[in-house]
């Protein structure tokens, strides 16, 4: 019974996904899902993005929180045009959240939308918001034995960029194993290693992602 | 209709979470919900406090997990009970998984029983499982911000335990604004700084927590 709630709602959910992106494409933006743990440093990372784009690329972004407007004012501070959502208490954006705020952003003028989740590892993989491909940041300080034991993020990405990598002196994350068991979940997957507190990583991972516009 | 399904399951659990309290009285065991995102330290935490407390008293565990056994392996090592839950998709526990592994435990032997949570910040703190106290671990690495940003688990648990301290160095975790928002959040939290890697703090939070047996 309780499967099959959650079954209308995904059902329900990819419906409107499909409306959303379909008013992207329609826009002719490119919109990325950014997942993440809490503290994996999604907003930061989104910061260095968005400095290392900004001159080729117009972008906008959603920002997913369960309460509060922190991250929007730091990416507002940026210049770009960013709305926040508040879930109340719900661990994951979903296609109707992100369908009753498209009126708030002017999509026909950007290229890139980031839609950054709330900070959860399980539940945003499991819910299409129209975008065209989903990426999640994974903090090193976070230990090497994620990618086996929350595995579904790992499939559905198209990018996993490794954050954190000027603390890998101070930890004994195995590098190797995050690539190994990432890609043997995920043989697809682009995976990038960035320090956002120092900017390392951080060019090439832009540049890749811009060249997902053509 | 999607708050009022939410609020009948979270009735249903609380219903169950009671029998499995009185069941936990019944048998003199005091029972922790240990809390905190992927990555935090929870399970290397336990390994130090089950070291710290096994002459004391006798600990057991159930694991939660997404997939995999690699948790309980690690706890099973240090020669305590321990039983693996695995959510399947599930983004928490609730208190029908742990009422349908309590017979696997030797819980009239146990002092006390230590419920590992899937690794999320968000909804954990919303399913008692029957439960005296949660609790919470918070590694330094994660960022200050995000107690005004995840504020239920933080009103919800009578500990923080602020894990990997040992970073602090290479960090600019601001401490003070962790302490300061988590205890306006919840004036009774009790706070903890330790480092898993290097031990330190481990004994002032075993002890405390041994003196939650009285």
């Amino acid at each position: 019974m309780k499967v099959k709630v959650v079954t209308r709602i995904l059902e329900a959910n990819d419906r409107i996904a499909e409306d959303n992106r379909k008013r992207f494409q329609a826009a002719g933006v490119t919109v990325v899902n950014l997942m993440g743990a809490p503290g994996a440093g999604k907003t930061t990372l989104l910061e260095r993005t968005i400095r290392a784009l900004q001159s080729r690329l117009k972008v906008g972004v959603i920002e997913g929180d369960i309460v509060g407007t922190d991250d929007a004012e730091r990416i507002g501070a940026l210049g770009v045009p960013v709305v926040q959502i508040n879930t109340g208490g719900a661990c994951h954006l979903d296609a109707n959240m992100i369908s009753e705020v498209l009126d708030e952003l002017p999509l026909a003028e950007l290229d890139l939308l980031i839609i950054e989740n709330v900070g959860n590892l399980v539940c945003p993989a499991e819910f299409k918001v129209g975008e065209d491909a989903k990426m999640m940041v994974l903090s090193i300080a976070e230990g090497h034995d994620k990618p086996l034991k929350y595995p579904l993020m790992f499939r559905e990405s198209s990018a996993l960029v490794l954050n954190k990598i000027d603390l890998l002196p101070y930890m004994n994350t195995d590098m190797n194993k995050v690539r190994n068991d990432s890609l043997a979940l995920n043989p697809k997957l682009q995976i990038f290693e960035v320090s956002c507190a120092t900017g390392e990583g951080i060019d090439r991972w832009a540049q890749w992602l811009s060249g997902l516009r053509s």
